[in-house]
């Protein structure tokens, strides 16, 4: 019925936050060749500090494909230094946001760029290139969208202030993603939902409401993976009811949803062709594929390197085995 | 004819450019109390780099006098560390211009500031107090003021490209403040200026075309600089024939200038009441008396701090010594 599962589509874009989604695509990124894998990022998280652009999924996927990350911390430089932070608060300055001193360069030569007029996806290819990344990396919007993090208490929060400063204490009822309503998909992505060789969509193990939800808020998005000849799958990012990483299983808490890996397949049903479960939650692949949603069930907590390019094996064996309209579990 | 030298003018105004006159500064700084003395610093070398706003010359009046820093060098901070720039030369930026990891902190904070709307004096003032300088320094002007170097070779450089990435080599013809006339001194720098409680104004031995001159081509400032009340004096940044730091030597060999601390005095004879020469240059003496203007022979080569503190105090005294229109030799 499409030429996804032929044997000339062969191209695969994952959809990814930072470091939990990192993770997947350097296993994807070890697994397929430069010209196989895009990878669009989460840009709602990006914001201006110090007057510099600040794009932490970016620079995480960036870093992790360039194998340049801080491997005990998922985000963040390898051998990293704090001067310039320990300077910034003798000078009275916020210092909650970690600006390292080599990661600074990133940040410098981006807002620099952005300054003189280049967009983001311009500025974050010359950073791949410079940095030695070879696969495709690229925002979802050249737009700037913030994400803001509605309060149980009332009021809201913008991202970085929730998620870093806040260390993701106060309770949310929701989200809300300024400026998506005007944002475009950058042209990068636009042209891999449109390229006849996309063979899969992955969606990696990010954070659904505040990684994966504004990529899929932009303008048309949504319908366009609906629509997309290739199928869509899923990596669950909860394990055993558990967040892998972040505050994704407390959200769910306070969003009145069951923590489990149910809710993230119900989160992206309509969109949804394959859903990657860990072993440890095998009793919920009927739920799952009772919502027309085929199944896997493999190891999905990442460890080691060895871990994230097994997993990506797996995900792209599984996506081989899906067919849009004919869903059914390997 | 005036309270200049009387016993209630106790109040010095320093002009500065960077590493040469920050020593005198801090000598200064050292002898008299913080509401005793201001320093005013030339801002015709600040530049924009990577979005970053930077004063040479402030920063390193700010350093010395909070004894920040690098001993060795003059400029920059003690115990620097530089994996910034080495990201930097990673990205493929331009890397000419030494920017410290814990220097960055200054320069972004002072951009942030003044992108905010803050004048560049209320943001030396915040970050002196921050930095612990208790002594007033302030920038010549608000304004923006760049010096341009002509080239004999024909064309012109920005000057931190002439003074920092090209280190000095090119032949000179001439210099050009570009937006001086339309710049004001500084609110600070007027205030003392009227200040019945001046007692002296001291050219601290910085470059005299490129950090003094600057300074005064303010508009309004050399004349008020010619009516004030308190004597102006002059300590010579050429000793033997030789630039102490920096290329002013040089300087005054391709403007067809002797190289000699007379060519100092006779740059600023229209201003001054009194020069301070090194021992070395104590036969100039008649020569610089014959412009009418006093002289004092002392040791002005500072290496150590006690050199500094010696110089200032040898400069002070010197200074209590002369009235205008009665200039004469202590």
């Amino acid at each position: 019925m499409s030429d996804s599962g032929g044997a000339t589509a062969s191209k695969y874009l994952a959809i990814s936050g930072g470091v939990g989604g990192a993770k997947l695509a350097l296993g994807l990124a070890r697994v397929l060749a430069p010209h196989q894998l895009s990878i669009v990022t989460n840009t709602a998280d990006d914001f201006d500090h110090l007057g510099l652009r600040i794009c932490p999924d970016l620079d995480t996927v960036m870093y992790t494909l360039a194998d340049l990350n801080n491997k005990e911390q998922g985000w963040g430089l390898e051998g990293e230094t704090w001067n310039f932070l320990a300077a910034l608060r003798n000078l009275g300055d916020e210092t909650w946001f970690q600006l390292g001193d080599r990661d600074l360069a990133t940040h410098l030569t981006r807002t620099a760029m952005l300054n003189q007029g280049l967009t983001l996806s311009e500025v974050t290819r010359y950073l791949c290139t410079k940095l030695g990344v070879n696969h495709q990396v690229f925002p979802m919007t050249d737009s700037r969208v913030a994400t803001q993090v509605l309060l149980k208490a009332g009021g809201k929060l913008s991202f970085q202030h929730y998620f870093v400063r806040d260390r993701c204490q106060p309770e949310v009822v929701g989200f809300r993603f300024d400026n998506i309503d005007a944002a475009t998909p950058s042209p990068a992505f636009q042209e891999v939902l449109h390229d006849p060789q996309l063979a899969a969509v992955i969606i990696c193990p990010s954070n659904p409401f505040v990684s994966v939800d504004p990529v899929l808020s932009i303008p048309g998005i949504r319908n366009m993976l609906r629509d997309v000849a290739a199928p869509v799958i899923a990596v669950s990012p909860i394990v055993g009811g558990q967040a892998l990483k972040g505050p994704t299983a407390k959200m769910m808490k306070e969003l009145n949803m069951p923590q489990s890996a149910v809710s993230v397949a119900r989160h992206y049903a309509d969109l949804l062709d394959g859903f990657v479960l860990d072993h440890e939650d095998a009793e919920l692949r009927p739920v799952v594929e009772d919502m027309g949603i085929a199944t896997i069930v493999t190891s999905s907590v990442m460890i080691t390197l060895k871990d994230r390019i097994q997993l990506a094996e797996d995900a792209l064996s599984f996506s081989r085995t899906l067919t849009r309209g004919m869903s059914e579990s390997s």
